[in-house]
């Protein structure tokens, strides 16, 4: 099959126009800067296929919940992120032609995502439908340095005709989400304003009231000079335009300059909203276009340098992952605690844009190594304000005293997802939660945050713990009964291992946080005891009763743990056995045949090794990975980059690329066969994990930072970036030599193999590769 | 709380006018017929809340899938029974006012269903807003011995007044169902026509294209006179009208006589079904109105004569069942094998009017032993008639070879239902289908029946659990995952004791009625073989092997079943520790902790047990009755009969009494606040079982009936009928004798207390109470 993207070290390109594939194109040229993010939807009209898709962070609607069969606790919306206004709007009509890709005939077609500087360039020569020939190139970014605008350059050159060139630079505000669950449209109409060469639209979303203001700014050229003619005004409800109509040359090319913006009401008031729309397109239009590119460039530049990854010896693999991370730095900025990262980011409308423990889990290693501390600790602000809806969440479902359950999906705190085999019953994402504190700690020391936020979610976490297990009879032991595991391919079970030592370990760390608090920040500690109405001596005795007597189930002879009770009464199988015409199972078997199968969606027991690898010796982890990696067949994208770091980790080096190699260019090479749905933003994250704690094996203990590198026989070299504590390092692996080079001002202590060094500032130091 | 009707032995009576209630007196006052039925909305205009149903058994509507989550395997669309155009439409105008009971005062009011007999009559006395006074009377039934038919007679008188009267007959077809998924409409207008005094209206159903024709012939009479002057025909696409203007007189009666007709393509041509109606409304209006209604009275004076239950000393308890048998009689008559029992008969437009387990379960004895044996074996010809859709829904499942698993929601042998834990896991419905054919023959004798179509229908049932199955290497048996038992409070078990008991019994009686067919039938078997194409040896040695190592979960210290694997590792508690008010648990708890607690919504263990009770001694039912009683909450209505009949097989008679009262007047005194919704029309033969089966103690085995009565110590004396074979036996049980006649020409073996007796034709015998 071709490829749907030209190998490129730094770039994504594109060298043909296929109709075919423009939603999957949208998706993978998309575009984003942390608080809006686009697909890449031609500018001019484009009547072929096409999802539209302009997303705000932080602005959804609540969309009742549609459902077959309702059960008690079911939510009554799902949250979902919202398309909002399209401001890229261009439309061009040549002699009364509309200029449409879909309608003439495509001669040349060029498509670049400048990963580097962070910008979307597209090259095309069209013959009209009359005849007439064009060329064009199109430059757009959405601004890192301000976050509320973006700017496009759009020039088209008459290739062999003089005549009338009309063009419109509009807002369109008649948009909907083509997954409303009720065909809906989400969004309401308050104010229309032209002041030209200036257009506002101001419009709300129907039931939370979320006011957006949409600006543009228009300048067009003509050979280089200004156009003649002031704009005409279009002004509707939900639609405003400036049209310009201008006498064009054979190769003089017209130049379009438009500047958007969409300030919304999370940081303004509605009143002022229209105003400060106006002053973001002031501010783009006197540092104008140019300038404010390269200021892009430069805010990337500064991102790569403490996130990339270079890989030597495999173009592919290096254009994969630098995808990966420039995705993710589209994705989130870390900078507002409010907003969180949807499994599509801004690329499409699956998934809602809500937040999944896809943060908590996979994302966050990422950003914790790859940003400045507070990237992170916004991630668990997010959380942390969430909490009281965790606790309402809880008390939906039975719960009582301040436990919390987190929602499984969520864009505001409240639960938004409903199939009960999930809302209901994955509860480890509540382990997720916890384990995301103390991974934060672990790797940053900033133990404040644990007096400060940590130890509240962390004891209504525990809450949700002990009232969720119950005391077996027969086993003589505490039993978690009724869950979905991390692998959904199993629904409803008892005693699924991962959650039960989930469940365990965020009861111990609990016991650990409330002594650290009590002893080191002991008003704090009374704060939150009065807060949270905690009954120490209890409640921490019944939470030892239950680490001390809680059931795992375990395989003697096999010497593994079971995945749940009952998972070895079935036919045991291996994913080798499988007809390939029949992957993926989801896609060929029916429900009940995939959950009586043994088959695993994701690693479950081995999520777990991953998570709590100290508490595991090598030899365990072995075991169970040879017993559940070939029974796991990897139909989630989050799934192979943790079986990837634990091969890696147990030295089975062929197979840690194999399973890097399954996600490593996912949506580029499209191997799900639905990139038009969006990207896989929260698996990207995972990619990056196989690289850094899987080939590199990157660990944080104790203050310390380990590595203990492999290399892909594939690749010649690799090097990436940690941020850790103070220092920048930056860790290059050939095939023969680790070279840690520390690019901070700050010294820091590093273990390599086990030995240990300590690196000064702008110190390198150099290992032989074991 | 005031009681809904008024107690009475024969009628259901209500005296008052309450518009809040009219939605649930609408579903207690239905009428049917068998094949149609119609909720008793009011046939003049009515502006107040109501449902409007009048349903066609067998016209239904294929309606596409509403679901939140989508599995593999579900089905397109859910079939539903059709509100069908309504005929009942007698509208009247008194000087340009219409006549409503929404809007005027109504001063007397009284409803009657006159089960004896067939007919709903309905007297009131209305003030218009206008101050003029009327009196009604209203009598309506569905013919029986017409079933294509039914009559209206609605007699109005002017009480204060003289002037004119506009009566409108009508026809309206611009009709929908509430529970559309998308709002649809489901019906299509073909052609109205009017020849006074009949109009007609023939319409199609979109997607199958069910034709109706729906006809009506109106009289109108003054005084006893035919109005003099002619209707004024009112014709449009969806709505004809045949619109009287008469001059009336203080105390002169108006009488109006409907007679209306709906045949539907299931008996005619399209092309002929206009003619059709035509010919039904010529006998009706030849009969006359009063000949069709005596006729009604002996169609069902001749239905009492074999299924009446009479109960001296408790007038509610004589209600009761009353009601129980008319609904039942009213819903299914056993003349047409494409025809089943809706879980809430013509009631109603919960549960599409589609067929559950509930037919085979727990209707098929009321029919077998109060009706023609032929009634009974349609209700097998129609799952024999569905086998291949059955083969079909396993394939989609992923089975093969012929095996077949049975829907558990249909109306054409194709699934319906959507929710993955009942779909596709709710498998021993399979089991009560072959527990049916077993049943009948029992009880008739007809071992023909096996050869010509019950051995296809168990080979392909036991070939799906012989698929169903696989072998767990822990327990060295035969294990069964993943299913959801009778009890739904429990989803995807593991090992479900009925499940697993039911599917082995399923496969015991497969080979025995192989052995039986090849040596009677030899002929008839090789036929069968060809047809399936049937390795008798190799899958028989399979279903054996199966059969001898099956797993059944059991605890030895107890001495119980225990329902499937890990139940008795939950909370252990009892209904008595529950706080009456979170009852019913599924309307206060949500899904997830129902599904964790011990709590059984309904039989489960018991079920199995009931239907299988000369495999077990008493001793083994009563310790299962003791473990699983105290923790069923018996939330269907499906639940207290089974466990009342074990009762009183155990000799609880207390026990059996208030369980038996549980259902006894469930839709009467509306004890679920749901009546509004439909009648539990298959519930009510639950409560039929509870007193014939239970107090009765009836059974049939190896060709002869059994009886072992009880009576409740409320009940002065009561008494049943039951075909048996050719006998047709009246038992009367009072507080000293058990009297059975023998009321037909046939002599019959009998056996009361275990004493066996010869009944001769017309003999009586009585017998001590036990």
């Amino acid at each position: 099959m071709k490829k749907l993207v030209e190998t490129d070290r730094w770039n994504i390109v594109e060298n043909e126009f296929r109709p075919r594939r423009q939603r999957d194109m949208e998706s993978i040229f998309a575009l984003g800067n942390g608080h809006m993010g686009q697909r890449a939807n031609f500018e001019e009209t484009y009547s072929g296929n096409s999802l539209q898709g302009n997303y705000l962070a932080g602005v959804y609607y609540p969309d009742k919940t549609r459902v077959g069969w309702w059960k008690n606790g079911y939510p009554e919306y799902f949250a979902k992120v919202i398309n909002a206004p399209a401001w890229i709007g261009v439309r061009i009509r040549i002699g009364g032609e509309e200029l449409d890709l879909a309608r003439g005939k495509v001669e040349e077609f060029t498509r670049i995502l400048h990963m580097h500087e962070g910008y979307l360039e597209r090259k095309y020569r069209l013959t009209l439908p009359d005849g007439k020939k064009i060329s064009a190139r199109v430059i757009r970014f959405l601004s890192i340095t301000e976050p509320e605008a973006g700017a496009i350059k759009y020039t088209v050159t008459p290739e062999n005709f003089d005549g009338k060139m009309d063009i419109g630079l509009d807002i369109d505000g008649d948009v909907r989400n083509e997954d409303a669950n009720y065909r809906e449209k989400f969004w309401e109409p308050v104010h229309p304003e032209i002041n030209i060469p200036e257009a506002f639209l101001v419009m709300k979303t129907k039931k939370l009231g979320f006011y957006i203001c949409t600006g543009i700014h228009g300048e067009v050229l003509i050979g280089g000079k200004p156009c003649p003619a002031s704009p005409h005004p279009v002004l509707k409800e939900k639609y405003v335009s400036l049209h310009y109509r201008c006498e064009v040359k054979r190769n003089q090319p017209v130049t379009v300059v438009k500047y958007g913006c969409q300030p919304t009401s999370l940081n303004h008031t509605p009143e002022e909203i229209l105003e400060a729309a106006g002053k973001v397109l002031k501010r783009c239009v006197s540092k104008g276009f140019d300038r404010m590119l390269s200021e892009q460039a430069e805010a990337w530049q500064r991102k790569w340098e403490t996130s990339d990854i270079v890989i030597e010896g495999d173009d592919e693999a290096q254009q994969g992952i630098r995808f990966n991370i420039f995705q993710l730095n589209q994705t989130y900025t870390g900078d507002d605690e409010r907003l969180n990262i949807g499994p599509k980011g801004f690329t499409g409308e699956k998934y809602g844009g809500s937040t999944y423990w896809d943060t908590e889990a996979f994302c966050f290693p990422f950003y914790l190594s790859t940003s400045d501390q507070k990237v992170a600790r916004n991630l668990l602000l997010y959380r942390y304000k969430h909490l009281q809806k965790a606790i309402e969440n809880a008390v939906k479902l039975g719960f009582c005293g301040g436990a919390a359950l987190y929602p499984m999906v969520t864009m505001n705190g409240e639960e938004c997802h409903n199939e009960w085999e999930i809302t209901f019953e994955e509860i480890h994402r509540n382990g997720a939660i916890a384990y995301a504190i103390y991974h934060y700690i672990r790797y940053t020391g900033d133990n404040q945050y644990l007096a400060d936020f940590g130890l509240e979610v962390l004891i209504a976490i525990s809450r949700f713990w002990a009232q969720r297990v119950n005391f077996s009879e027969p086993h003589q032991k505490y039993v978690i009964l009724g869950v979905t595991g991390p692998n959904e391919y199993e629904n409803n079970v008892n005693n699924n291992w991962y959650t039960n030592t989930i469940a365990v370990w965020c009861l111990s760390y609990t016991l650990s946080a409330i002594d650290f608090v009590r002893k080191e920040h002991a008003g704090r500690y009374r704060q939150v005891v009065e807060k949270t109405g905690f009954r120490e001596k209890e409640e921490t005795a019944r939470w030892k009763e239950i680490i001390e007597n809680m059931y795992f189930p375990y395989d003697e002879e096999k010497g593994v743990f079971i995945q749940q009770d009952g998972y070895l009464d079935k036919e045991q199988m291996t994913a080798a056995n499988l007809d390939p015409a029949i992957r993926p199972l989801n896609q060929h078997w029916s429900w009940d045949r995939i959950l009586r199968s043994c088959f695993i969606k994701q690693a479950d027991v081995l999520q777990g090794l991953f998570f709590l690898e100290d508490q595991y010796d090598t030899e365990i982890i072995r075991r169970n990975f040879d017993f559940y990696e070939p029974r796991t067949v990897h139909e989630s994208s989050l799934s192979p980059c943790v079986h990837s770091v634990l091969a890696a980790r147990i030295g089975y080096e062929q197979k840690a690329y194999e399973l890097y190699l399954r996600t490593a260019r996912l949506d580029l090479d499209d191997y799900n066969k639905e990139v038009a749905e969006g990207l896989h933003i929260t698996s990207m994250a995972g990619t990056w994990m196989a690289i850094v704690l899987g080939f590199g094996g990157m660990r944080t203990r104790e203050g310390r930072i380990f590595f203990h590198p492999m290399i892909p026989d594939k690749w010649e070299k690799y090097s990436f970036y940690v941020r850790f504590r103070e220092s920048l390092l930056q860790v290059t692996v050939s095939r023969k030599d680790v070279i840690i080079a520390n690019k901070s001002q700050v010294g820091v202590k590093i273990s390599v193999y086990s030995q240990e060094e300590w690196l000064s500032a702008d110190e390198t130091k150099v290992f032989p590769v074991k």
